[in-house]
């Protein structure tokens, strides 16, 4: 579907990197034709390159725009949050909202570092671990409080950021249950799984109620937790 | 690395597929050029045709397969294992250990899905749905019991398997922790997840328990749990 773009050189670049996400998605990056791309945005092949360096660069954009989107917005979320558990609630929150709706990119980010070259995958994977630390803090916070029983904080880090990740291969908006609602599910099973026994049984209430609001995307935060 | 193969055609078919889930891996499946994958079992490419039709059904053989053998060994790691709390973790301790060392046919069996054609996709799409029963049943059986305090069992059922997934993304067998450290930390995480609060408490050390040793595997079973 070729389409008309503006003579604004940005909106040029942006509508690139729009049609390589679909295009990296659904054919793998070594698949994408230049060619192809360039007729998504309805310009000439020789063309892209006035707006990326080659097809390498293009990839290594999308990975590090769509983890720097990532990481400020879920530093924005945990901004003021305050002690382990809020913290970690914070983060789900953030983490299933974020990723239910970004198939692609998400797809892209994890299974696309195969074809970064060294240097680029090495900005990238530093940017992922940037991000996960922030759930790492907070569970070793926990550990140490005595409110989580997590052992190894690294190996949680990554079973939750799975666990959380994974929700964009099914979610779809028009789903019988509502954001919230699988929020709360999904907190459940996180807080469930590294609140310390004593704690999760004396306020069981406590394992389903929401963090504060995160500051951002207020309009689908109107969060009513089913339980 | 071109290898020398014998005249059994079985063997040639099964180099075939090996080298195969390497290049879609390394590659994807759109990318992979059935002369790379000829040169890499040293076979010329019109020679490959004797041994499957096409490279679509080239992809679906190897997804078939790995489900099938998925399935087949989650069956018996299963069979005659008896209630919720041990079925769910005969299941994570199983699927764990699966995955753990299979992460190129874990990444075509998640991500190529996309390049079945529609009616090899519903094939693929029946036999995950298969698997994922076998956990949500687990499941269901527990949320009926009230051992598990588990409202939906096919979202905790998705959420559990992409967390248990996860880790062949970044396991290697020569890292700090066993094999059976991993398992005891996600069973933790699983098992504290669903119970029902009441009873994590009463029997905390049950949530670190090992299940039933399954059948299969034994040389990677000698469970010692750490907890």
């Amino acid at each position: 579907m070729a389409r008309t773009i503006g003579s604004n050189g940005a909106r040029t670049a942006k509508a690139i990197r729009q049609a390589g996400v679909q295009l990296i998605y659904r054919h793998g990056y070594e698949a994408m034709s230049l060619r192809q791309l360039a007729s998504e945005v309805g310009l000439q092949s020789g063309s892209l390159y006035k707006y990326f360096e080659n097809k390498q660069s293009l990839l290594f954009d999308i990975v590090r725009d769509h983890m720097e989107d990532l990481i400020s917005k879920a530093e924005a979320a945990m901004d003021g949050v305050d002690g382990p558990l809020p913290r970690l609630k914070a983060f789900v929150d953030f983490h299933l909202r974020y990723h239910m709706t970004r198939k692609a990119h998400v797809f892209i980010a994890n299974m696309e570092i195969r074809s970064l070259d060294a240097p680029h995958r090495a900005v990238a994977i530093e940017m992922r671990r940037r991000y996960e630390q922030m759930l790492e803090d907070a569970l070793r916070l926990g550990a140490a409080e005595g409110a989580f029983r997590v052992s190894e904080p690294k190996v949680s880090t990554y079973a939750i950021i799975s666990m959380l990740t994974g929700i964009c291969m099914w979610y779809r908006p028009d789903g019988r249950l509502t954001q919230d609602e699988l929020v709360a599910i999904y907190t459940d099973l996180v807080v469930g799984g590294v609140a310390s026994p004593e704690r999760g049984a004396a306020k069981p209430a406590e394992l389903s109620a929401p963090a504060e609001a995160p500051p951002t995307a207020p309009s689908v935060r109107s969060r009513r937790v089913r339980a």
